[in-house]
């Protein structure tokens, strides 16, 4: 029988964006912040002077990515199961690409190249399932959506949400 | 309305790859061939050596590929009755990723990010038409396929087949 398939997102599901964020802002600034600050604020908007935006396009951003807590074991244990696809709105930004494909080349070899997408709308994905962030993704999917927590989602009720990786694997396996 | 959507392929679609396989051959060894050798032969066969993939593996290539005759025209009527999506199976060749984005932006400099998709295997792009010349993704696609002529499918006839891009827009248009 065909395996039921998984779209999974990398920015803020596989990867630590938040964690980058800040880690980034210290070495700037000196200042330490908590990830409290994401928590119901527009990711582009969390740090101030347009920060956010800067460091998406600083060359390594992507690429130096902390891999979020549990991913690696979780995608393995899913891969048993589903047939599991990378897709990641990378178009936005050209330079994170080449980033992108090292990053889950370094963090997640056993994901064949055949299973990854990089795209810009997800609107034209048809998996199952998909895991995401944001609801601009998941309002709209042909399978069912998972929504996975973020500061900048910590107020949308309308998805069934996982607020890490050992809660994705207890509703999908 | 919506409007229907249609996902094109890039290599031997839009852009004319057995012609840069042909210069790049020339340049080599100062041998001409025509573009006869490619009929009924295995993309990757068609030059002898390995060539095909050290081609394709050179820095540059994807970046200089000519445009197929009359695909910004025919790309651009589509769009007003289309919502077109570019999907292009550029994964296998990590290197290409920015230079396929880059020549789009060039060539295409019409069709958003939003509506770029670079992946594996097309298995789970949804749209109404795929353009492809290769039948591992329209086979299976969930759409209505149309085979756009290369030298290597010459003797597929199981689907609908487009021999340039004025033939594509007397099927959609």
């Amino acid at each position: 029988m065909k395996k039921k398939s998984i779209a999974i997102d990398m920015d803020g599901v596989l990867a630590d964006t938040e964690y980058q964020y800040l880690s980034y802002y210290e070495k700037e600034t000196g200042k330490k912040l908590l990830k409290t600050v994401f928590h119901n604020v527009p990711e582009l908007e969390v740090l101030p002077d347009g920060l956010v935006y800067k460091y998406l396009h600083t060359p390594g951003f992507f690429r130096d990515l902390p891999v979020m807590e549990g991913a690696v074991e979780a995608v393995k244990a899913l891969q048993e199961q589903y047939e599991v696809y990378i897709v990641s709105a990378a178009m936005e930004f050209p330079l994170s690409l080449y980033e992108k494909k090292e990053w889950l080349a370094e963090h997640f070899p056993f994901i064949h190249w055949h299973n990854i997408i990089f795209c810009g709308d997800k609107s034209i994905i048809d998996t199952d399932f998909m895991i995401d962030d944001y609801c601009k993704n998941l309002d709209f999917c042909k399978g069912k959506p998972i929504l996975f927590t973020a500061g900048h989602n910590a107020s949308v009720t309308h998805h069934q949400r996982a607020n890490n990786w050992k809660e994705v694997l207890q509703l999908l396996l």
